[in-house]
Parts: C-alpha cells; sequence; structure tokens
C-alpha cells in the first residue's frame, strides 16, 4: 500500500510554543510507517486556497538541527491568518477547492494548530469532509497564551507566556524597590476575556517579594474606588505598590476600563490609552503619588528566549498525539491534556470532540479567585505553578538568539 | 599598619549591570591585603546621612554562591536615590556629616556607581575632601544605559540593554511577518538625548531579517513628512514595516514629538502619549493601514535573565579596577574602558578625572547615522556588535531566575 502525506497549518496570533507544535507534526510524520511527506500551507487555511504550500519534509532533511530550531522559534513558522471560512450551505467554493487540493497531494489528513477561531475552521471542514463521505482526518491542536480553550487542562503557548510574566514582574520588582520613596507601578498584562496569564504574575512572588500586591482578572467587574482604596491601603503599609491587570477588565455594566472618548488628539481620534495608562492617569489625579504603567504586550507572546521547557515539550508532543491519532483513524477532534496531579505534576494525553470546543471559551473559575476580587487564591497557584517549570536549550550566535530563517514568508513582503 | 575600610553605593536609575559592579568591588576588597571590610551604603549616598549601612563582607562570608548570585540581579542591591549634593560653599553639613562618618567607619576609600549625576557627587565630594586635606580615596565606576558617559569607549549597562532591545527586536519581526498583509509596528526604546540604545537595534538584522527597516535617533531633528515618505516607500516594496525609534526624538526647534498639548483626558490632563503612540496615530491617520506601537521601557534596563556576559564581566572588572586604582592612592577620578579594537574586540581599563565628566554627555556622531537621517552605517554595528556577546549563567529554580534577597530595601516599605 502507499504511503500517504500530510498537511499542516497554523492560524490565529503567535505564541513561542506553536512552532513546537508543528515540529511535533513534523516529527510524527517523519517516524510514521504510514506517511510520506508532510506538506505546510502557508498562511494558515489561505495557503491552500492560493497553492503556497511548502515540502517541510525536505526543509528537515537538509539540516538535522532544524527540527530543535524550529521548535524554539517564536510566532508562526508558516506564517498565520484570520480567515474564516463561511458556512459551506452558504457558499462551498472554497471547501471544494481544499478538498481537491488534499485530492491532488494525496492527504490522508490535515492538522490545524490554534485557537478558538481556529477550532471553528476544523470544525466546519470536518463537518463538510462528513457530509462528502471524504475520509481524510481533520484534527486540530490547540494554540493560546490566553489559556481559554475548553476540553484542555491548558493550551501550549500559555506556560511560556506565564512564565516571561512572572519573571518579568520579579524583574520590575527589584526595578521598582530601588527608591525610598512612595510609588505605584500598574503593570498592563494581555487577556481581554480570561485572566489566567495576569493570575500568573503570582508567581513571581518568593520569601522576599510580594509582588505584584493587587490583581485584578476580567472575570470580576472592577470598581474604580475600591481599586484606589486598596492602593491607599497598602500605601500606608508599605513604599512601593505593585498592580497586576489584565488588559479586559470591565466595570459592572460590562465596559472597558480604558481612557474615555473625550480624549481626543489632534488628529480628531479618541486615544484609547489602555488600561495601564487609565489606571496611572487615575492615581496621579486621586492619589497624586508617583506612579507609572507597563504594558507588556507583544514581547509576552513572542519572548522564545524565556519559553517554557513544560510548555514546549507539550506542545511537541501534542503535535506527535495528533498524528498518531490520524494514524487510529480519528477525526473531528481536537488533541487535548488532561491533568492527573499537580505535585507531582502529571499530564495524559487525549483528544475531545470538535463541536464541544470550537467558539466556546473557558474563564478562570470565580472561586479561585479572592473575596475581594483583589487577588488569587491558592489552587490557581497551585494549577499555575507547573506550567512554568523548565528552562529551553536555545542557542546563540553573536548574542542573539538562533531562530529558523523565515523569508519563504517575505515573498509576501 | 592596621587594615582600613572601604564604602560603597549605587545611584541613579537601574541597570542589568550596576550589581555587577558592585560586586567586583566587594570581590576586589576580600582580596586586598589592604582592605578589610566593604560596607554598603543604602538609597545611594542618603545611606551615609541617615546611618543606613550593611556590611557587604558578613553578607558575603555566609554563603560563597552570593557573589555570582548578585552580579546577576537586576537593579540596585543597595537601593538607589536621585540626591544631589549642594554646593559645598553654599551648605557644607552634608559633607561635614559624610566625612564623619568615613571617620567613624575607618573608610580609605568610597566608591559610587551610577551615571553622570552621580559622577557629580564625586567630583563634589572630591572637591571637598581635598579643600579639608583628606585622604580619603573618592572614585566614581560608571553605570547607565544610554552609553552617554564621558571619557570611556561605553558604560556597564548599555552592552545588556542593548542585547535586550537586538533579541526584543528580532522576536517582533517574527511577530510581524506572520501576517500577509500591509503593516507598520512602531517600536519606542530608551533614550531621551543619545540614540545609543535605539541604534542598537540594528543588530536584529540577518540573513533573513532586514528589521528594523527605519531607525530613528534623537541626534538627527525629525520631520514627520519626511518619515510618512519613508514608510511609504517602504510600504511598496514590502508587507511589514518595522520602526525603531528613540523616546527623544525631537522636530528641528527642539519639541519633542509627542501627543499634542490639545489632548486632554476627563481628569483635565494632558495625555503625553509617548513618540511610540504619537507616531502610531499619524500613521493610522496619514497612510490608513494597519499599525502599533510597542514601548519596551522599563523591560530594557532590568531584564538580567537576557545580561551580556561581556556587559557584566566588564561591569565586575570595573569594579575591581575601582578598588586597585584606591591602593594606589588614585582619587577623583573615574574608571573607564578604552577600545583597543573591534576585531578582535579588545578593551583595556584605566580611568580619567572626573572633572572631565561630570555633567557631559556623549551621543553618537554624525558620521555614523545615514545621511537620509533614518538608518545608522556600518562603523556603529562594529561598535556595537561586541558589546552584546556572550550569555550569562543564570540559575533558575521553580521556573524563575534566582536573584539576591532585597528584603533589606523593603524596611523602607
Amino acid at each position: 500500500m502507499s504511503l500517504k502525506n500530510c498537511m499542516v497549518a497554523q492560524s490565529g496570533g503567535p505564541t513561542a510554543a506553536i512552532n513546537a507544535s508543528l515540529a511535533g507534526v513534523i516529527d510524527g510524520v517523519m517516524k510514521s510507517e504510514k506517511y510520506d511527506t508532510i506538506y505546510g500551507s502557508l498562511n494558515g487555511i489561505t495557503g491552500i486556497l492560493n497553492n503556497d504550500l511548502m515540502n517541510l519534509s525536505a526543509l528537515m532533511e537538509k539540516d538535522e538541527a532544524y527540527l530543535h530550531r524550529l521548535t524554539v522559534t517564536p510566532a508562526m513558522f508558516l506564517g498565520s491568518c484570520r480567515h474564516k471560512l463561511p458556512n459551506y450551505l452558504d457558499d462551498d467554493s472554497s471547501y471544494v477547492y481544499i478538498f481537491k487540493q488534499f485530492a491532488d497531494y494525496d492527504i490522508d489528513a490535515f492538522f490545524y494548530i490554534g485557537g478558538n477561531d481556529s477550532m471553528d475552521t476544523v470544525l466546519k471542514l470536518s463537518e463538510y469532509g462528513k457530509r462528502i463521505g471524504s475520509p481524510i482526518r481533520i484534527i486540530g491542536i490547540p494554540k493560546t497564551i490566553d489559556n481559554d480553550l475548553c476540553e484542555t487542562d491548558h493550551t501550549p503557548g500559555f506556560g511560556s507566556a506565564a512564565k516571561y510574566i512572572a519573571s518579568s514582574l520579579l524583574e520590575i520588582s527589584h526595578d521598582t524597590f530601588i527608591y525610598a520613596v512612595k510609588s505605584v507601578t500598574i503593570v498592563e498584562i494581555m487577556g481581554r476575556d480570561a485572566g489566567w496569564l495576569t493570575a500568573a504574575a503570582a508567581l513571581a512572588r518568593n520569601e522576599y517579594n510580594k509582588a505584584p500586591h493587587l490583581i485584578y482578572l476580567p472575570e470580576v467587574p472592577f470598581d474604580k474606588e475600591d481599586f484606589l482604596l486598596d492602593v491607599k491601603r497598602l500605601l500606608f503599609e508599605q513604599n512601593n505598590v505593585i498592580v497586576a491587570v489584565s488588559e479586559g477588565i470591565r466595570d459592572a455594566s460590562g465596559n472597558y476600563i480604558s481612557a474615555s472618548e473625550q480624549s481626543v488628539d489632534t488628529f480628531g481620534h479618541s486615544q484609547l490609552s489602555g488600561v495601564g495608562k487609565t489606571l496611572e492617569f487615575l492615581v496621579k489625579e486621586k492619589l497624586g503619588v508617583k506612579v507609572r504603567s507597563v504594558e507588556i504586550n507583544v514581547l509576552q507572546r513572542c519572548a522564545s528566549h524565556l519559553a517554557s521547557k513544560t510548555d514546549l515539550d507539550e506542545a511537541f508532543a501534542l503535535g506527535n498525539k495528533a498524528v498518531a491519532l490520524s494514524e487510529e483513524g480519528v477525526t473531528a477532534s481536537m488533541v487535548t491534556m488532561n491533568r492527573v496531579s499537580d505535585n507531582p505534576y502529571c499530564i495524559e494525553y487525549g483528544y475531545a470532540e470538535i463541536k464541544h470546543i470550537a467558539n466556546e471559551a473557558k474563564s478562570v473559575p470565580l472561586e479561585w479567585i479572592s473575596d475581594a476580587g483583589n487577588d488569587i487564591k491558592q489552587p490557581l497557584l497551585d494549577y499555575l505553578a507547573p506550567l512554568i517549570q523548565g528552562e529551553v536549550d536555545v542557542t546563540y550566535q553573536n548574542g542573539l538568539p538562533v531562530y529558523m530563517n523565515v523569508s519563504h514568508l517575505a515573498k509576501h513582503q
């Protein structure tokens, strides 16, 4: 029986671990007795539509160091997209073309590595494939720094972002403690709807550092007056107050906390300052204390030089698992992790049907947030701690990390 | 002859290398046949004034791992201050008390680790000491991420900040290239008056990455129209344009480029958005392209987990050198580095009289900036490259870097 091929793509927002999952898929295919070539579709699903494909097996054969180098490279080696397929009942032209491509390339399985929106694509492709009686496996591999995908204990990319946030908080604390004057530092962390990443800031606390002293997650309505009272109370007891706040905090009516629309620049545009800046102005105005805000933004999702080994190992293993499942005939599913225990940390790899996952989101449980809504509880710390363990072996050359050459994305440049 | 003691303090803004210089001083004193104890003054010169001193020799004796751990700890282990001594002719009370403290603690030499303002303190203490005929040595040890101290080829703290900037630019590039749509990314980097650190962003360029595609330093007047033309021209040729810009860029009249004072928030305060945000709004308004800004701010000066080994080794050596010089009787000086060659990279340690240094600043030479004022030239790259070489051995525990316990600073908390 002749060998079949596989295809893989990445989509959505980048993380420090998504290339580890890609490497896991490539590794799984290269070791498989059932499969021959693994093709990569550039810029997510659109690569299949534009016939922008790359022979990843041939690439990996050029140098055995590439697989590890790919594992530690930040963002998406295959590029990404934010393309949502239409409902095939409305317009099936994309679907017809995609499955024609699958046939032309002798594809047995298609792996899509991404977050919530990407799982929607997996769902749609699976349903269409089922409708036309196609045997082709469609499998999703999770990815997101937000940690909000359902059916899996946590998601690849989250552990590394959490490690980066916690390390940065510790370093910001050292930076803050040096002056013997009262000050407030507000650190704005990514996470519009789920507070998992902001909660990870608490991992910075140790025997000598108690910061962040306050933590505000989007799961709890934010009250400006309560916030000011929290800060004022702490300023009585100590000089430096450090606050970790999610970019997605909202008031009781559900409105995002950010600079009011009354603030307009010379171009006539409302200045959306972000939560950090808004709270900085608030503290300055109401408390009159020295205050600064730090917006960590893009660096928290692409700082591969500080990736979590646990995260990358799991991301790679999920890629392997996806290939193994497709060999067994599993389809319309996403590979998952289930936690057996916190200490010792132990997980199992499995899978769940995609219809339970696509377009669903998982928030931080309210019972893991303090009653006052300004800190987290021990069970959440116990959940988070294992995910940031271990450091990754990154090669440096001329003082900089060595990552995969992504000039193939530059042909769109 | 009985052994004398030394005292050391740190001041000004933090870097990832200032504790390496402190460790070098401690190491120099511990190995010296002339000196017994090294005392640290907490929060710069104010520690001497408030009798807030720490026996660093006793601390280091507790654990031989402490010296290396101190070397890699970010910010100031002894805390900092921004205290400027008055002219002693106007008011000599501080000076009298400081020299009394020196006498009480049997101090032979005082080392002050800091930037420009700190060298002003070294100058003043030296002049006062000379006036009263004191034999006590006053020696400055340089420190700043801005790299703007005169008489020294470069300054401790700069190399690590440069390594962080270059690594971050490379990672931001990977993050940017993933979408096949036109976009502009503006990265705002520290440096109000000197463009050394912003220039270091160019080190991110390699065989596949040409970003940052545009670099704007404060040494050259910034023109918004020219900037827009630069960006527009590049957008014809490629999808993603990444710009590195110093926070201190000014227009031809010398006004800082930032959100106009017309922008006012609900509290009635002008919103100082910073250069990155200002240029983001400008590009959005005038070019209508997808654009984002990234402000690296505090992380570039305290990210010790990505420090440059060259930087820390030199910072430590300068601490050693300061002790050696004081043994020889040198005073009223700052230890310096002189570059013998770029390739192979070779420097010599020396010293220069403090009167040539205090309150002076060193900018990027105009001949090292491109004629168009939007990039840097090869000699500047050759100057910068050696400074970011080598990685530091940081110990990790529970997924986080292990730094020195700074709870002694928290007694001010």
